[in-house]
């Protein structure tokens, strides 16, 4: 996080347009057109996340966009939860339909039906299946390109499984791709949080969701992993029979890894004044290749050049930028652009068999001998994953603080952000009203106790609301 | 195809259902579920199609599904062919919206709005631009998984150029990826048709599409690319400066290669009275094995059989049975299931360091040394795409027949299906009551010209309906 906490929403706003991401002149209120600079790499990160769910068992599936109603309302929790937020599809040509079809805000209720046909016994089991998928919600907060929009672009898995054990552990799975991936690959730190008993997700025993920090201070939520327990096996009817020959009702889990947003703390983490940064492997173009010709020479550098291109295409992702802008500029817009390496090619370099190569994030210019130039870019794309995350991890955790007052809690919230620890009464239902009562006077929202911490306040901690002894440590954070 | 042209239908229903390649079970008329072993296949369709492209200059974008009512009349021939076909959003959380919205039926008139704000000179063009997606048509046809349904996966390429000679030579681009990939790797053999102007895509100035033959004899349409002319670029006001600094509209194109249909041919063309045959890149496993054991030495076996999945594992998609059914119910299983290459180890391949190897379409076995087991995997790889080429071919060419009078005509549909040539009056829209002449009297539907033929009829030919002089020949046949 390399932009200050008070440019950064006027940087996201910049960036999101002149890099081209996203164009929100679309006519439909909520709904965003994603741009190729963008798309290029939410699609690897698609294919990066699907590699990795594949390599743990889950098969990919396309579950129908449209939920007839009578299967949303089977769950009743869950129907509370998201019929505020469904688009319903009433008419198709000139008919009206007799029964509305809910446009998936999510697919518990397209899928189950389907598994409870599908299990029967032990062989069956587990049954790991998800699909990369758009969701649709009539958000009423306001949205934000890749951060909040109506339609957005994730992958859901939805697991059953014969145990509750084999179903906590599927969570630590979720939580260990989130770690492989999100972090040690996109270079994004986070925290999971078991959230508090009023704020899962609606019809889940427990959620527990990885939260990262934007540049502001302010918690973005990233992939959450469900416990459902019983909950929809028990209404969807999804049984096996067991050794015994007894019936008995799946064990459920679904995670939801949202890629648009996911996108958003990518760009935000990264970035800096200069504009965009990637970690290698996730650059739309990783390398650029920037010919420096006088009209005398032209044709001679602009040959060389392809001769590079021609070596490396098979590798990487490159491009020449030959058009008639000076170098200059292109040093910069491609700086924006966030290609993480930039080779500059002359007739000096012509002459002495070299290329300068230059990083994205250290300026660092080197002088690299021809027949080195494949190795050496692919260190270097080593070497920037590893410094993007170093730097983000050493600002992350530099935000983490703890406070047993609402007043400092406060004073930390509006002068650094970041997730403050307090001792809290419960996470349990009757914690909400001090989740509320933090909410009014700080702006922070109760995030969750930390997933696996086994810190717990000592006897003469206070819940920072109420007063009472506190049962646990909760952390507070502003959020998107 | 080597399936009977009378068994077809029969074969089709059966395979979906065993190989577990579809629901049809979820209620909603129209939708159906891709199971895994469909999407496996047809997630690495889209990645070699969208691989094809981007080597092409197109760039990947997301559109959004909905799309406000207004934008969808912009156009007046357009409208007219697909509202009857739209699935309406009227209704969001518990407001009636104000306009209507359209699920998208194809995404010009979401588009081509963006593209008139993104194109304002030469150096804006040419814009390839296409996505991956699904789109929604309340079809009233009969519903028939991958073929027809109401929802459907695919890609759509939207193309802009400055003048109308670029942008008939992309869609002679679009025809070529078609032959490289659809021919010459997924084994698909088809005929390139310009469509008579009474059947072309809603809007467009010409529609030319590839049609294939099932093996009921009957035509299938796979991608088709249309040349819009300037007919979207006038109403949705896309203009470029020229080097006179005259302003002017666009010449377009557009290209729909529909994944989930595709998956239709490649499984019913290459598909055998044994089930299922895939190209061996396309397979969703390409490698079982098998491993042969008695109680004294199954420990032994299952180590070999791992030793041997690890050493293929990062080449291929290999999976171990070692499931308790026996053998042979393990051959016929992964046979239905279309699995290129078997491998059998036991106790002798052991002793002899040498491993079994049989292919799924030509059932050779092969007594194969451990160490050479990767490099003869590849080439038989290859073998299988060849030969399952070769042999679509050849069928489909056998089905290619002319005539020059109505009742032969109906003869070769009613006997042997496939493509007839037939002497015609015109494609113009003057022909088309021949055409439903032609329609009542054999049941047949006229294709379009040879797409690139130079074939024309001789004068004394005749329109087989009308008798008039035939300026033209057209290919007849009876169609999905």
């Amino acid at each position: 996080m390399n932009i200050p906490k008070s440019n950064f929403s006027e940087w996201y706003n910049t960036i999101v347009k002149d890099a081209e991401l996203c164009d929100l002149r679309y006519n439909l209120k909520g709904f965003v057109v994603f741009m190729p600079w963008s798309v290029l790499t939410m699609e690897r990160m698609y294919s990066i996340y699907e590699q990795a769910l594949q390599s743990r068992g889950h098969l990919p599936s396309w579950f129908p966009s449209l939920i007839p109603e009578q299967n949303l309302t089977a769950e009743s929790e869950h129907i509370e939860g998201f019929v505020p937020e469904v688009f319903w599809v009433t008419e198709a040509g000139k008919n009206k339909l007799e029964e509305r079809y809910a446009m998936r805000p999510t697919s518990e209720t397209a899928m189950y039906p389907l598994y409870s046909l599908w299990i029967s016994g032990l062989k069956d089991l587990p049954l790991k299946i998800y699909q990369r998928a758009q969701v649709w919600r009539y958000e009423t907060k306001a949205t934000k390109p890749f951060i909040r929009s109506r339609e957005f672009y994730w992958i859901e898995a939805h697991n059953v499984f014969a145990t509750e054990k084999d179903a906590m552990n599927q969570v630590k799975e979720d939580m260990e791709i989130a770690e492989e991936i999100i972090h040690k690959r996109f270079g994004i730190p986070f925290l999971f949080f078991k959230r508090p008993q009023w704020d899962k997700f609606a019809g889940a025993v427990n959620t527990y969701a990885a939260d990262t920090l934007l540049p502001d201070g302010k918690a973005l939520q990233l992939p959450s992993t469900h416990m459902l327990g019983q909950n929809f096996s028990k209404p969807f009817n999804i049984k096996y029979m067991d050794e015994t020959g007894e019936s008995k009702y799946g064990w459920q889990t679904c995670y939801g890894p949202c890629i648009s947003r996911i996108y958003a703390s990518l760009i935000s983490t990264h970035g800096d004044e200069k504009g965009l940064v990637f970690p290698f492997e996730l650059a739309p173009v990783q390398v650029v290749i920037i010919p420096i010709y006088k009209d005398n020479n032209k044709k001679k550098v602009l040959e060389k050049c392809e001769q590079i291109y021609n070596k490396l295409k098979n590798n990487f992702s490159v491009k020449i930028d030959d058009s008639e802008n000076t170098p200059g500029f292109k040093y910069h817009y491609w700086e924006m652009k966030g290609v993480p390496i930039r080779l500059e090619i002359g007739e000096r370099e012509i002459d002495s068999n070299s290329i300068v190569l230059v990083t994205r994030i250290s300026q660092k210019k080197s002088k690299v001998p021809e027949n080195n130039i494949l190795d050496e870019i692919k260190k270097e794309g080593k070497t920037i994953l590893e410094t993007i995350i170093s730097n983000a991890d050493s600002i992350f955790n530099s935000l983490i603080f703890s406070s047993i007052s609402m007043d400092s809690l406060k004073k930390i919230l509006d002068e650094k952000g970041g997730f403050v620890r307090v001792p809290f009464c419960t996470d349990t239902i009757d914690g909400e009203k001090c989740a509320e009562d933090v909410k009014n006077k700080t702006h922070g929202n109760v995030r969750g106790s930390l997933f696996n911490s086994k810190e717990v306040p000592n006897s003469s901690e206070k819940c920072i609301s109420c007063g009472k002894s506190a049962k646990i440590y909760l952390y507070i954070a502003r959020q998107y």
